[in-house]
């Protein structure tokens, strides 16, 4: 990424003189961490390149968020300040309010719903708001006429918002996976390249400054399903549901199944997964297999990547970077750009009102293939109480590993099933759990595609 | 891709119901082959998705094309017909005109400039019509308010001129590449799959449908340049200039070229290329070493894959399938939902008359690293002699092989530099011709990315 390595030069983009007598447009940003700087910082640099493209200029008209004082990336002294986020919500100041606050609630849905109701368009990167509050939101904004647009709330500087919406409009979408949590992914790449245990890649991340000190919006699987609801919405017309979803984090994978999975030709990744079977949506995060010569086993690191799937345009996969200042601010300003061109459109890819729930798969009744990690003790009989566990729930085993046994007596037990429904699976976990020289809990991990 | 088994029920877009009222968006098709059939089967399937997400329901008003008898894949008979296809420009009958016709020049042209000139939005998948004529006729459209759209000219089903266009936007992009013609990529695979000559893979590939009988457009560059044209106009707000660009096949491409590029750790691709040095544009089409571990390396078969590189959203890289009547039709079809939507914006990144030549970079001054093949007499002193050629010019050898004498007596030598000028090498290669010893012409491939 080229960034200016001179001082920023704030205050441009609001003194850009306007383009052929076009008025600028005038954007409020509520919220100045990493992405509001970074978004004040892409308004500078590219302010001449953004006129031209969009048509007009932007302006900074005003700014706020919770300390005026805190030391900042960008000097935000030459903005207007609102020590109210509220008070962007404003027709006479403000055309487009940007809202990098985050939370599903609070200061940041209220700014949403005073700005939409007051008919000025509304740009986040904020997925939690989306994830619970897009269906209500879309319809204030279609009532007021104004564009609701979210391109960063999902995978950061990959247009994947502009991409399923827009790009892929004509084809119906059978199912999309996708890489949505860079930390999570930076952490099991982590694993896989250096053999470390789990908490041991989490304090690197930590370290590298790629998870928080509270890492378990990431890690346990809730960011990836804001994303994973947003993108459903998208491809499949229903209102983002984050109660549709069955949501698990990778903290229960361990080095052991890293390696495991490799040997068997397998990586593991956090996906976000939304898919239609028999006219019902199935939509899950979870930490699961992915053969290595699959498009997304190959992402490394803390890039994003997802792949959809449409009836005539076939699979198409997109990668990029999801997290961080520069590509977040990317998004951030490709809607102020299309907003300023006149392309505001629907919020969803139909109009809010159109947007239709579909049933969702049972857990039970969910089909794919599994991974079963056990920890046996190492005698006479113990592989025939697993084989009898399995026969009588009616799955059938793919491939098995057995290794020699530990210095504890113990051995690893690893099995691959073949299709078959989480129904029976959860079956054979409770039998196994019943088997005495079974010792640890077994884990048990999705294999997708199935 | 899912497709209906059951015989094309072609004319249910034409009298599908008009949805609250909304009148439908009349389409003109002219061209009716392989694209032409894909896109009137997908607005038959799709079409009540189509109209709940373009808010109104399309239908084919009219079609045209060569010869009414011929046989296709779709039943063209229930729709009203014009034996000449610039009938179709009417505003009476049509409000989209698409053309699939193809070809720069020619009725495709003529169909362009009537429609736009009527104010009729104008839809196409023709890559040569665009890269040579993109300009002028975004201007008509521009003068008219109609909608020119290209997003099947480059990549078929991938949206990648919508992602250049409006995704990242808000980018200063300095460098794009891209594989983007599908057969020349699909030999180049199978080359480096089963090791067989260039020639053997051609027809491999014309067996299947990939390569048509004159394979010229393909594998000399020519596709690929047309679509680099395209999108350096949108990534470097210039104009379309087919003029600008440098442009070489893969005929040349041996299956040695193809082995000891794979033991030095790269794969050999054909690339589109567009990056900016010091404000001057440097467009070109060849083929080149691609390092193994890069994204584009591990592209197969007729898939299609560009790289992106914006100041803020970092490197994004999109793949999918390039050609074919599915994928084509899905980008066709995405263009007329877009018009439907009312998101007209530029043709290109930018109003037609902002968009601004570059001065090129001079072919001898681009640089970069480079492979060179020689074969050569085995004897003492032929290594000084290419040695002392290498001295002279300036070019600093990375690494190099020589193997054991074939049968004639002759040995291959293989060497890689470092960073240098073209025109450096160019000395070089005119010095290694002149050496007596060197039995073939060299052979020279640059390395991307540098």
């Amino acid at each position: 990424m080229k960034r200016t390595a001179s001082p920023l030069e704030a205050p441009a983009a609001a003194v850009e003189p306007t383009s052929g007598g076009t008025r600028p447009l005038r954007i409020g940003v509520a919220g100045l961490g990493t992405v509001g700087c970074g978004v004040l910082e892409l308004l500078a640099t590219n302010a001449a390149l953004l006129a031209r493209r969009a048509g007009r200029p932007f302006a900074v008209a005003a700014v706020s968020a919770r300390d005026r004082r805190r030391r900042r990336a960008v000097d935000v002294g030459a903005f207007p300040w609102r020590d109210n986020p509220l008070d962007l919500a404003d027709p006479g100041a403000v055309d487009i309010v940007v809202e990098l606050i985050g939370g599903a609630d609070g200061p940041a849905l209220a700014l949403a719903r005073a700005s939409l109701a007051r008919g000025l368009s509304f740009v986040t990167a904020n997925k939690a708001l989306i994830a619970h509050h897009g269906a209500e939101l879309a319809i204030l904004a279609e009532q007021s006429g104004a564009a609701l647009r979210f391109e960063a709330a999902v995978a950061g500087g990959i247009p994947i918002v502009k991409t399923v919406k827009e790009g892929l409009a004509a084809n119906r979408i059978d199912r999309l996976h996708g890489i949505l949590n860079g930390t999570a992914n930076f952490i099991l790449s982590r694993m896989e390249e250096t053999g470390a245990p789990f908490a041991e890649a989490l304090a690197e991340a930590q370290r590298k400054g790629y998870a928080e000190a509270d890492p378990s919006f990431d890690i346990d699987g809730v960011d990836t399903a804001h994303k994973t609801a947003i993108l459903a919405s998208l491809a499949f017309g229903v209102p983002p549901d984050m109660t549709a979803l069955t949501v698990e984090g990778v903290r229960h994978v361990t080095d052991v199944d890293i390696a495991y999975a490799r040997e068997l030709g397998y990586r593991i990744k956090l996906l976000g997964i939304a898919r239609l079977a028999d006219g019902r949506l199935d939509q899950r995060v979870h930490a699961c297999l992915v053969e290595e010569t699959e498009a997304l086993a190959r992402v490394r690191g803390a890039a994003n990547a997802i792949e959809v799937h449409g009836d005539f345009a076939g699979p198409t996969v997109i990668e990029g970077l999801g997290a961080g200042a520069g590509p977040t601010a990317s998004a951030v300003v490709a809607d102020l750009i299309e907003i300023a061109r006149g392309n505001k459109g629907s919020t969803f890819s139909m109009p809010a009102s159109r947007l239709t729930p579909l049933d969702a798969v049972p857990a039970a009744e969910r089909r794919g293939r599994f991974y079963v990690r056990l920890r046996v003790v190492d005698r006479i009989g113990v592989m025939a109480e697993i084989a009898i566990a399995l026969r009588d729930s009616g799955v059938s085993v793919e491939r098995l590993i057995q290794r020699a046994r530990e210095d504890d007596g113990s051995v690893h037990l690893i099995l691959t099933t073949h299709e078959t429904s989480e129904g029976a699976m959860r079956g054979v976990i409770e039998s196994f759990t019943a088997i005495e020289a079974v010792l640890d809990p077994p884990l048990m991990l999705r294999i997708e595609p199935i």
